[in-house]
């Protein structure tokens, strides 16, 4: 399989061209369209003229050699096409034709016949019921459906898991003035997937930014090694992932993973490998066009030049939402700007130049120029854009906008271009931009705080990811032919003998050792019933706490020995008192693999299912970010006279409870700490369950 | 004052016409370029020739009457203008001239004389420092910045308070086909403000909708008797008020006050008084276009008609954000559907009807028709939107689109049309949606579904609202003289006497006297510091709690006396346990008043701030939603074994509370009940304090 020759053929041959279909007409007229410079050939059973041409009756018949087929065949004859160009020794494929997996249990059939047939011939094929693809940097558009005039070339890669969205994202891009270098419509995925794409846009050199539009991860562990590809080469990644409602979302089975839908857990994933995950249409292609035009934005300090009180209103209520700084201003570019902008204007950030830049047009460029020299500033939002309609004498507008340009491309910190609204950008203003260098607009206030926010965001993850070395699990090997539910006395021995904090225990067989085990411990003890398979020991009556002296010890045991049957024996415990209870579960999710949720525990998980997740592997970095995102964190910084956690040994313990449970393999479906007490630097299990697949 | 004559003159004077100023230019040029019908005078000191047309040297040369002066004039000379027009009995002004309030102190002492002059002279003034106002509906434009062509008259009143935002509003509302009626660009509002234009608004037949940009609400009083008017005549207010940000809200004083930015408040006064607040200019114009076109949407039970798979799934995520609910459809629809979908879609809510719309012309109307007779759906959302590029014949696109406007009038709920992204409706999409009458077209998804589910919660707040019978206050004359902080012995004794239900409580004078208090309630006993001005008894030891016997309370009630100096007494209270803590604060906010701020107490509150917040009056049922808005609000259902809160009860105490607190007058600064302790139904304040102003 080799997906860049899918992209770059020399000749096409259209199979199934026919003057009755819409698509085999648009194809052939977006292959004309957009220069695609090599031959194309149509094939049609009855040979003839078709869209004018003479047609082929075969792929057999072309005197030619043939790179790409675009298959529009009724989907029985699909295979029989294969077969044909396979033996011509034809490799790519795009196949338009539907009626495959998303039809039933037949079109599956049919399809895993093509997929066997192209792994056993090497065949790289896109689709079934897929458009086909648009590389707009190369002129290759064998595409099924209209392309909207004019096809915008530039760096963002586009690829979408529904056909229909295409013409919404072609048409939307456009409007923006954001070009692609390649577009698919992926189909049915049936051998060239989602991730073989990504995978070559990386490699792209015309490709900067990848826009993706995902029903589905189909491979997790695939998507995450293309996108830490991506992330090291420095290609962002923009996802729209649709399946966010509770609807879409499964129920998860495991008790921690009820917390949580699957979403849940493919938005850490995401955020783990820096991908952006927007939840438009609009923000995809906004945000991609953003990171294609401007790069990484190195930090969060936004200076804000505009012309408009009040849009500078709604920026400051915007950047914070999007976790921006909007500084003060040095006391220097205080001074400069008090000299720039009108009297009646106040001197601050976001900056309001005033509407006498309708009178004085150098007035927005020389404060552009004052800010982006302030030591404290990352990057600049400069309220603008290019005109939507043509004077009759362009050539004062030209020359405003390139002297606009020249100021911004001087600047020594990046200048980010937004709008007040999201309106389009008019062919005027693609020709404003084209010839003067005038930036990229980044939507209105609106999409393009957003954007810049994600941009901001995306560089911080970036170091972040490539900077973190998760602890290599220590090689525990997984107890042999352990099973079913393994309760606290088998749990948390397991976890003691990997070394990890857990709460002393002792089991006892009757009252008597009972007492004396309480007595090492002194009193006040916990006793809790110890049985294969008990999960909720304190739903049976299986748990006994503050116990003061001996006769409160032999009285408790008899209780549980009462309430739960087949008893291992009874675990007596010191009681700890005070400190903060976190709940750590790992479990395995089906397609990401072992996930770690942690959060407060106790009343907190059952009022505000708070809890923070990560795909592992996780280091302890990972995990202290992780509980600074607990809507209960301020918990952790000790509330109402209550020590603080030490937040650094929560995240090691809990860092390598993760690794711990990497360690075990294969085997473990999940574990569970529930609760882990902190006192201070005092991090211990108090109680823990594993259950074996 | 008359703002319905400032907005119909039938003849207006430009004073201070000159040709070197382009608000000057602009203004004649709207003025002629939107219809006014009647005589535009120039007036310049100089006289001679203005815009190609004779100026007069000063009103008073003007041989017509004058209706309205529209004044760009130094700043120092308007006051001349005024005195000259009110002598000639011209009543209406537009101001555009800057350099008054906005100016500092000499320019707020002019403004303050022209406030004063017309009020003295009874006339209408707009501004200054404002550009003027477009009534569209009546083509009389004064208006000093250039008016993007076309400008589209309709039913969306516009009132700004930033005179920059006007042309990103016009061009935004042009770019959706939203047609205003008015729009005013406020400016200083030293004589007329966005209130009386909003009651104007409220009365003109023209305007379905008012649309706000807000800074700041001048006069919340004034504001909230306009919102109220607008409410019962059916007009909704959709505002962005901007000033969300930490760095714009001021701190708050008072204890739970800090709980809560001043935006905070602002928020809920806007929220109970059904205007709509949205975030973005986006967003205000696309939900008050939607409003203006449909009216108001009868429920949230949305049935979603799409020729996409991708756009269905995007929306299913949207959807459930904006609490808008997708039911499955009735099995006759699912019956009526599966005739229409070809036989690969699948036949659910969101509906797809798959790409072969394409094809099939009539596929995205019949479904439509088959999900709107579904029993179970409040409207109809369908994907689709104008053609944006007129063909060499457009009939036959009319043609279709005539028939798809006339299958989406004849539904028997409403049918909201969206596009998949937003992107500009186009000159010959606004004369398809003309000449067709093909409807409003509500952003695309993202925006769609946010102006949606406003539309949806405003029916939803009207009726509430307008249904509400807040308690009226019982004559609880405050004590005279109150003033400075009443501590829990005074304060909870004001409660009690208005019928509040308190803990029993027995100040005790000396030891025995403790000690005898405590065994008339039973020990366990809670012992506290009674003293003038003493807030937070528990901070200086004044606190003691679960006293067993006699000789605890002795020895509690010697610690307290050692620990506080000057103390009137000793409480003594039975000791309460279990339950549910909440907060109950009514502080007063400097803008809106008294206002209740109500949540989950102890440790709840100072690790989330959870609490919601209501401007009085307030009744129960209005208390029981801001319950629901808590982010632990699942306390209350009862957690661990808990007894769960009568929430009526818990409604009744705290609407009552309100109540007890308006009937104290001006002189209550705040009143503050924590905890108050909720147990299943009995709901009891254990502590109070009374800050009076």
């Amino acid at each position: 399989m080799s997906v860049g020759e899918l992209f770059n053929p020399r000749s096409i041959a259209l199979v199934g061209a026919t003057d009755k279909s819409g698509w085999s007409i648009s194809t052939l007229a977006n292959l004309r369209a957009h220069g695609f410079p090599g031959p194309v050939h149509l094939v049609n059973p009855r040979g003839g003229v078709v869209h004018g041409q003479a047609a082929h009756r075969s792929l057999t018949e072309i005197p030619e050699r043939v790179d790409l087929a675009y298959v529009m065949v009724p989907t029985a004859a699909v295979l029989g096409v294969l077969r044909e160009g396979a033996k011509l020794g034809i490799r790519c494929y795009v196949i338009l034709t539907a009626g495959f997996g998303e039809a039933g249990e037949e079109g599956a059939r049919l399809e895993a016949e093509i997929t066997a047939f192209a792994a056993e011939h090497g065949l790289t094929i896109l689709g079934p019921n897929g458009n086909g693809y648009i590389n707009a940097a190369a002129g290759v558009t064998p595409y099924g459906l209209p392309i909207p005039s004019p096809l915008l070339r530039g760096a963002v890669g586009v690829v979408l898991q529904s056909g229909a969205l295409a013409s919404s994202v072609l048409g939307f891009a456009q409007a923006r003035n954001v070009g692609i270098s390649l577009l698919t419509s992926m189909g049915n995925e049936s051998v060239v997937t989602v991730t073989d794409v990504i995978d070559h846009l990386v490699d792209d050199p015309a490709t900067r930014v990848v826009a993706l539009f995902l029903e589905t991860i189909r491979n997790p562990a695939e998507f995450s090694r293309v996108a830490r590809r991506a992330l090291e080469a420095g290609k962002p990644i923009v996802a729209l992932k649709i399946g966010r409602s509770r609807l879409a979302s499964h129920t998860a089975q495991a008790h921690t993973g009820a917390l949580v839908g699957d979403d849940d857990v493919i938005d850490a994933a995401l955020r783990q490998l820096g991908v952006i995950r927007v939840r438009s249409l609009e923000d995809l292609i906004i945000t991609a066009g953003l990171l294609a035009s401007s790069g990484p934005l190195p930090g969060r300090r936004v200076g804000v030049v505009t012309p408009s009180g009040g849009a500078s209103e709604i920026i400051a209520d915007r950047a914070e939402d999007e976790g921006l700084e909007l500084p003060p201003f040095a006391p220097e570019t205080v001074a400069r700007l008090a000299e720039i902008v009108p009297s009646f204007g106040t001197v601050q950030n976001p900056l309001d130049v005033t509407g006498y830049v309708l009178i004085d047009r150098t007035l927005l460029g020389r404060a552009l120029e004052a800010v982006s020299a302030d030591p404290g500033i990352d990057l600049i939002m400069l309220l603008s854009e290019p005109p939507k309609v043509a004077p009759p004498d362009p050539a004062p507008v030209l020359a405003m906008y390139t002297a606009s340009a020249g100021r911004i491309a001087s600047s020594p910190v990046p200048v980010v271009v937004v709008s007040n609204v999201l309106t389009d950008v008019t062919e005027f203003g693609r020709r404003v931009q084209a010839e003067t260098g005038f930036p990229y607009v980044a939507g209105g206030i609106e999409h393009g705080l957003q954007a810049i926010g994600a941009a901001v965001r995306w560089s911080e993850q970036r170091e972040r990811a490539l900077s973190r070395t998760a602890p290599l699990p220590r090689a525990v090997a997984p107890p042999e032919g352990a099973s079913g539910m393994w309760a606290e006395h088998r749990a948390a021995g397991l976890l003691a003998s990997a070394g990890l904090p857990v709460v002393p225990s002792e089991m006892a067989a009757d009252e008597s050792g009972a007492v004396a085990a309480a007595e090492r411990f002194g009193h006040p003890v916990v006793l809790k019933a110890a049985a294969e398979g008990l999960g909720h020991k304190s739903d049976v009556g299986g748990v006994r706490l503050g116990l003061g002296g001996a006769e409160e010890v032999r009285q408790a045991y008899r209780e549980i020995v009462a309430a739960v049957p087949s008893l291992d024996g009874v675990l007596v415990q010191p009681q700890r008192r005070g400190g903060i209870e976190l709940l750590v579960g790992v479990v395995r999710d089906p397609a990401w693999g072992l996930t770690l949720a942690v959060g407060l525990g106790g009343v907190w998980v059952e009022v505000l299912r708070d809890t923070a997740l990560r795909v592992l592997p996780v280091d302890a970095g990972e995990v202290r970010t992780a509980l600074t995102e607990l809507r209960g964190a301020a918990l952790l910084d000790g509330v109402r006279g209550g020590e603080p956690a030490d937040l650094d040994a929560v995240a090691d313990v809990v860092a390598r409870v993760a690794a711990f449970a990497e360690s075990l393999g294969d085997g473990l479906e999940s574990l569970e700490i529930n609760p882990l007490l902190v006192s201070g630097s005092r991090v211990e299990a108090l109680d823990a369950l594993i259950t074996w697949r």
